[in-house]
């Protein structure tokens, strides 16, 4: 088997790598060795992070996907479009294709995998989702007996680094998010990581797996961390929660919701202790009951060891091409975001005259909705205090409406704060 | 594919009710349907958990190893006797088996191994360690780009119960025992729990699937957790560590070292917060870096969600046979006790007389052991006090050896308590 390479950067040079130091454990594993042959780069002279002896390196990535001595591809240069051609170009002619891209799969991965189920090849793609961890193949084969019934997931590592600084250090959203720019944990435009786009990308695949179901990336509800404030965090801390930022799928009465969202979790759940970069999975079998996978989400080194897992897998003829649940998907119906249940904490800054917090319980009774747990806090002389609020389980258009009618009231001085809560039980 | 299951008690019952409740969600991962056919049980008239409809009962194992139509064997009935017999046959016969039976893993699977080998057919067994947790899935699939350099795993939830009743309760080893054993997570006979066997068991199967080596029981070092005491507990948490119950596992300088033993790890640690029944097991690989797999350790249907993923990977034609390496695990040299490194904790009970900690520290210093941390309390009028000791890294001989003499010291009450330390970093 001849494996070609599009793209030597972090992680295709950490491919590089670790098949070189650890040669004989693969060896041992798959009977074979595996060589790479080939690699498109941007640059042939450019300096990099592995050694190029016996790779014949292009700056023509199509030389690699038409080259008719590649048996796999590995698609490692990121971005959707000129990666989407190619990985079409290498499917077409046959070649099994293992791809780290996660924008890619969540946005086409429907139509190439059909493409690959055509053309009788492999599409894999363990390194798209939580780094290093095994995730999709647990869901694949570990879980194989059970249906799912939910997966959450902290699956970006820049927002679980900011919201543990956050939180331990009591340090603001802006100046962790500095820090880690400078750390190289979050990119220059740090958009995808902070508002959930990079966790909305990994959780439809996750749900795609995970049901069975086709890739819906349209369909995730997505709401970032940026507006998580000190007081949130102070807050949740004191109710006994921690807040993460979760991607949360789940199918309830044969519909599927997905959602990405800052979650207090009770403090006491594995999850709330997953912290800095790290990554975790918690799915729930109906047979196995909940189970948890964690590891680095991130990294050179651990993103190749899902890379070449996948590889393993196709090596070792160990992929029933025509059985995989996952290469035909199906259509599934997706619960409207209005109607998911969930219970919420509220955040309000009021001017703490008499009778308000009458009002606002006066509000939630009247949408129907019990305050589980209540905590008031002044914070300056003007009388000004923060309340904060847990709920019972609650319709979301339900909690929007009883927000709403809150940010009517007048003594409301600035904009309600909702956040979910997940009691991950 | 004909099933003939060996046993319909907890674990075989849970297997034909997870078939049946899951039977489209199996159907759509492996194409096929998968049928109960026969099974063997002690008392045909016994009332059981699972429905019986459309099985053949037999009250003689031998007419399902024996018979043609089968072509896998579930061994669910436990034992080391009757069961290695019969599963023999069934390989003799070519039929393939998967067992929930770490006892005859870990003390007959190499032979049983080289015999499924002659017979071109599975053994498998992912359910004999960590119940439902896809543990040897994960070594053998997800981490197979990967050396593993340590596996460290809470593997016996009855210990695990003891052990969080007694930190979070401030328990008696012995009140908690007794009421595991009445919510029927304790056997009537506790010593294969408590005294770490059963833990020891499972440790050698999984040190044998990570590290590709011979399984060999007998190298296992294997303490139990009836020696903690209450005291213990309390200065682990003062210290800011929690005390589990770890098989752990690792490859230094290509020898393995194999042992059981309570173990204080920092509270900070995922590990450290996997509570009550609840298993985890540790695992380092070389280019991932460290990951944690979490789940229910046992019961009916989270153990028969492992009997039945390995079902579906026979089923799916996804195990290559030839290929996989721990068919063919190879004799590797395994670590001398004595000259196993750790960090240790010591309890000594002393008569506290002017210069008895002096003497102590001098010992320690002779033996060229560094004191990192020491708690001394006073508990009663005669002058008596626990001492608590962290010590850093030295060889196992050598903290036998300065324990050996602390304990000739004339202040010295009782026999000197020793715990490792592990720091999971």
């Amino acid at each position: 088997m001849n494996i070609g390479i599009l793209g030597l950067g972090t992680v295709g040079g950490g491919v590089v790598n670790v098949l070189a130091k650890n040669q004989a454990e693969i060896m041992r594993r798959t009977g074979a060795q595996i060589q790479v042959t080939h690699a498109a780069v941007r640059d042939i002279n450019q300096s990099r992070i592995c050694p190029t002896k016996g790779i014949q390196l292009t700056q023509s990535p199509l030389d690699i996907v038409n080259n008719n001595s590649i048996d796999i591809v590995l698609e490692l240069m990121g971005g959707t479009t000129l990666a989407k051609e190619l990985v079409e170009t290498a499917l077409k002619n046959g070649k099994h294709v293992i791809t780290a891209n996660k924008a890619l799969i969540a946005t086409h991965g429907n139509e190439l995998l059909a493409l690959a189920k055509d053309h009788n090849a492999h599409l894999l793609f363990e390194a798209a989702v939580a780094g290093g961890i095994p995730i999709l193949k647990a869901l694949e084969q570990g879980m194989s007996a059970n249906q799912i019934e939910m997966v959450a997931g902290i699956i970006n590592g820049t927002g679980n680094f900011i919201l543990t600084e956050m939180r331990d250090k009591g340090r603001d959203f802006a100046d962790v998010l500095k820090e880690a720019q400078e750390l190289g944990y979050a990119e220059a435009d740090p958009t995808f990581d902070v508002e959930g786009i990079d966790a909305a990308h990994k959780l439809a695949i996750l749900s795609a797996i995970a049901f069975g179901c086709e890739l819906q990336f349209d369909k995730v509800s997505t709401q970032g961390i940026s507006q998580i404030s000190g007081e949130d965090v102070a807050f949740a801390t004191e109710l006994g929660y921690s807040i993460k930022h979760l991607g949360i799928a789940k199918k309830l009465n044969g519909k599927i919701q997905m959602r990405v969202h800052p979650t207090l979790i009770p403090k006491t759940r594995l999850l709330a202790n997953v912290d800095g970069v790290m990554n975790a999975v918690l799915v729930k079998g109906n047979a196995v009951g909940p189970t948890l996978y964690y590891g680095a989400g991130a990294g050179d080194e651990a993103t190749a060891s899902a890379v070449i897992a996948d590889l393993v897998d196709i090596i070792k003829g160990s992929l029933s091409r025509d059985v995989l649940g996952w290469q035909s998907l199906e259509a599934t119906p997706y619960q409207n975001q209005d109607d998911i249940e969930s219970i919420f904490y509220l955040r309000l800054l009021a001017t703490d005259k008499p009778g308000v917090l009458a009002d606002i319980t006066a509000i939630f009774a009247n949408h129907h909705i019990s305050v589980e747990a209540v905590i008031q806090k002044q914070i300056d002389a003007q009388d000004n205090a923060h309340i904060a609020i847990i709920t019972n389980q609650v319709k979301t258009k339900d909690i929007n409406a009883a927000a709403a009618a809150i940010q009517q009231h007048d003594s409301i001085q600035e904009e309600v704060k909702i956040i979910h809560v997940e009691t991950l039980d």
